[in-house]
């Protein structure tokens, strides 16, 4: 059984540094980490929110998802990630309902945790990712 | 100093009862709260998912914020919600600060809480509230 918490939503921004006043200063959040993922063609940070965390990303890669995002949409709220304790055994049982999945298995995302994603259109119109959190 | 912890995300969506099951059921959430506000044209639900909450907002009127947000976007992630010890003195700060308040005063939101929106042109593009939940 899936025991899903908020853990962090996530911002796409053009500029990190102009964004960062609002969350750290404004709104007293604390920076945890910042992490360049080359791979993924995104620079990343998380503030500590209380018990879950906002997460502000900034494309690097002008031809990825998230530079395309911020040329639609603009910055705002990009996706909502839920915390699990087995993230193996929640993408198998989602997979098993019939949920589209972005990552079938589990990949390596910001900060070393195991993270999957899940489709907006099995997830209420929101891109969803999961993070195991344990373990 | 406003200490802002992430407090609920919300989602729109045309039916709650169709909705319910991937919360609820499927990644294990718990509902705490599910009220019709008639003088917002609203029905909403609140479901615990760790230390914060999922909400998920219906609209009743066809002609407000939240059936247009619906007709326009489609289902999807209304608004991100961080609980503040003091949401008066908070959207003082927010104000004198310059940011663009939805309410410049706090009104009265689900589950009797106060709480006050500022606008997504003043909040990184998301539409952003402000929740009371001490005191």
């Amino acid at each position: 059984v899936i025991r899903a918490r908020v853990h962090h939503v996530a911002y796409v921004v053009p500029d990190i540094d102009a964004a960062l006043p609002e969350f750290r200063d404004r709104l007293g959040m604390t920076i945890e980490i910042r992490e360049t993922m080359a791979d993924q063609g995104v620079e990343a940070v998380m503030l500590r929110a209380g018990d879950a965390w906002v997460e502000l990303i900034r494309p690097l890669d002008p031809e990825g998802a998230i530079a395309r995002f911020l040329a639609t949409r603009g910055q705002g709220l990009h996706h909502v990630a839920y915390a699990v304790d087995d993230i193996a055994a929640a993408l198998a049982e989602l997979r098993d309902a019939g949920l589209e999945l972005i990552d079938p298995e589990p990949r390596i995302g910001l900060g070393g945790h195991l993270v999957a994603f899940v489709h907006p259109r099995s997830a209420t119109g929101a891109l969803t990712e999961l993070v195991q959190d344990h373990g």
